[in-house]
């Protein structure tokens, strides 16, 4: 069997070659990989099969099994996503700031590829074909590391792509399937700091944790979304409910959900008991300060633990503050620098908490829900960076990219 | 004894009041520092004293101790770096790129600090000055771990920076000596991920090595520069031998400098006894392929280790290549993504080498020594990173920084 390392050294050398094609070519095969996933549908359906029954058998939760499963509309979206990324523009090669320096020397920065990316990720195999997609379309190549119950799905999609590659100039073994094997294989990968340029872990906080601390390569991650919203004194009340709502119910389970909601105390009499009613209505559960239980008497009281907590369902802590200072201070405290929303009239708190607030997104008068790359515009996205280094949140094709000096001279020399 | 955890917790602390300073604080701080680097100048050269005359009992090399020395020119250009920083434009706030999408939302991205820079560094103290001034500049703490051959020095650069900090806006605790012990020490500091954002080391490849296999925390970096310079067929003989000559000897021990000469076998005939017969009298030794032994008789054959090798002393590798194609695989194969420069009359193969060199400076027709964050314009470096990921290239006060995303909302939510 190839070592993980063959597979690398393989992905690397594809890499070179990629580097430097045109975006066309790069379409064209984005175009023979979508053309290619629906031609072989059956093939990708019988693998997963194959991967549901193994997964039925050991018992997995049907969420599990959802997630496992490549249905005629997953792999008709899942190739749609493919033909999008190749309508996006090319992020590779172009030049900026290009300024002439007092000795001639005209000097500025070329965007290239990263070179090779490592996903590692979980049940989801649609996750195989859209990483590919963005990752060839920066002009990278990719290790692809999915989780054991999507093995034989992910094994096919593999098959298909680099079947598909064939036939254009993109070097096949740009894509790699890593075998899911046990963990010592992903800590094997994760090694290859002579070979891979970055690792992007996407999972449950086990997973990312995980990669983060055995990975040798630069590991761009998020592990979690405590998203806060901070109802101003003198806010809009319509304003403010709908916000609310639709942040913390429109898809509790993802990670720019709202997990607290912080009140000033000005407005927490008349506000609170209507945004409370609402949220009720919606099935959520409070658990809220004492202030918060004395203004609506169905919550039940927070314990500490509920601050800070990435709750992922329909429950939602609750507290009222002095003043904005104090929001400002819960949300350093407990915060995880996803994404923090502030509900304001007051264009000084506005611009306080848009300057103040560190989080990858910072957000006035709108939905947590929107800190994600097909919203903010970035097309797609391969995933969100709460650490600062490279990315701060939704990662798009630029952030699969880096910047080269380049020096254009006639002869100088230094003095 | 303060444990290192805690320092970094006082530095956390301190970047959160740091960052949101504006920039009229920022610099008068950084003057107060300068000023009291020259007030302070006999406290100061009183503990390099100490640390000299330990360094001479253990007997460090004259090398060591010249690196480690602190006369009034080092110490008064250090204080003049620091005023330089100030005048430089305030990386931190501004937005960008702010777009109005279909729904009304106004999204963009701010500039904003990293947090807790933590540095790694061999002998010379006036590093902790240099990274002190850039650091805060850029709305960063800085945890500075210096080598223990400068430990006195260190500690009393510390103790007069955080004395000239205590009559400003910033705090004092932005900026924290970590006590030279042992590596152990290092390994504390660089596991602490929650504390700090980003380590910068600076010294040999096995510091830079020991941090980066240790580290927990994000790591930008660079081992070594193995810079190469292709001398093209049809290239300008007077420029090829001007542009070789500074690369290699204006200072051959820095990573710049040049290490490889690689020559069209179209131009060696010509060309290759002319370069050689400058270089011999500016004293390098050199080591080249047989043509080059064939064509310079004087050069001793190479072996398969002169090539990727960093010399750092005035020796060259040389080796006569079949074309461009052959240019860029030793390139490839053999450099180490620092500085890679071209010396040719051709469009085409300039625009090839800008494009198809992987490296964090690219040069066509000027020496490999400007890439340098000085040179290239920055104002000032605190290093340079030859991995992709954050930065690649001289890392100046833009490089401190990271952007987060902003979103201007009237109440819109999600659908």
């Amino acid at each position: 069997m190839t070592s993980v390392r063959e597979l690398a050294q393989g992905a690397r050398a594809g890499a070179r070659v990629l580097g430097t094609l045109d975006r066309g070519r790069k379409d064209a095969a984005l175009r023979a990989i979508a053309d290619s996933l629906r031609a072989s549908a059956e093939e990708i359906y019988r693998a997963n099969r194959a991967d549901l029954e193994r997964g039925r058998a050991a018992g997995l939760s049907e969420a599990m099994l959802d997630r496992l499963s490549l249905t005629p509309s997953v792999l008709d979206s899942t190739a749609r996503g493919v033909e999008d990324v190749a309508r996006l523009p090319d992020p590779v090669g172009g030049r900026r700031d290009m300024r002439r320096l007092a000795n001639g020397l005209l000097v500025g920065r070329q965007r290239v590829p990263l070179g090779v990316v490592a996903m590692v990720y979980e049940s989801r195999p649609n996750v195989t074909v859209d990483a590919t997609a963005l990752c060839l379309k920066a002009g990278n190549a990719v290790l692809l590391r999915g989780g054991k119950e999507a093995a034989s799905s992910n094994q096919a999609l593999g098959r298909v792509i680099q079947r598909a590659l064939g036939d254009t100039d993109v070097p096949p073994a740009c894509v790699q399937i890593v075998p899911a094997t046990d963990r010592d294989g992903v800590r094997e990968l994760l090694s290859l700091d002579d070979l891979i340029d970055v690792a992007i872990p996407r999972g449950g906080e086990g997973l990312i944790r995980f990669v983060a601390e055995n990975a040798r390569v630069p590991v761009v991650k998020h592990y979690q979304g405590v998203c806060h919203l901070f109802l101003d004194a003198g806010c809009d009340h319509a304003r403010a409910v709908a916000i609310t709502l639709n942040a913390k119910v429109q898809r509790p389970g993802v990670c720019n959900a709202l997990e607290c909601l912080l009140v000033h105390e000005q407005a927490a009499e008349s506000l609170l008991p209507v945004v409370a009613q609402a949220l009720r209505e919606a099935g959520v559960e409070l658990r809220g300060c004492p202030r918060t239980v004395q203004l609506v008497p169905e919550a039940r009281p927070a314990e500490d633990s509920d601050y800070g907590h990435e709750f992922l369902s329909k429950v939602l802590a609750i507290r009222v503050v002095r003043d904005l200072d104090q929001a400002l201070e819960h949300v350093a405290r407990y915060g995880s620098n996803h994404t923090e929303a502030i509900c304001t009239e007051s264009y000084e708190r506005a611009e306080r908490w848009l300057r103040e607030v560190d989080a990858s997104c910072v957000v006035v008068n709108a939905s947590t829900r929107f800190n994600d790359g097909g919203q903010l515009g970035l097309g797609a996205e391969i995933g969100i960076s709460t650490s600062k280094l490279h990315a701060y949140g939704p990662m798009g094709l630029e952030e699969l990219t880096a910047e080269k000096w380049v020096v254009l001279g006639q002869g100088q020399v230094r003095e």
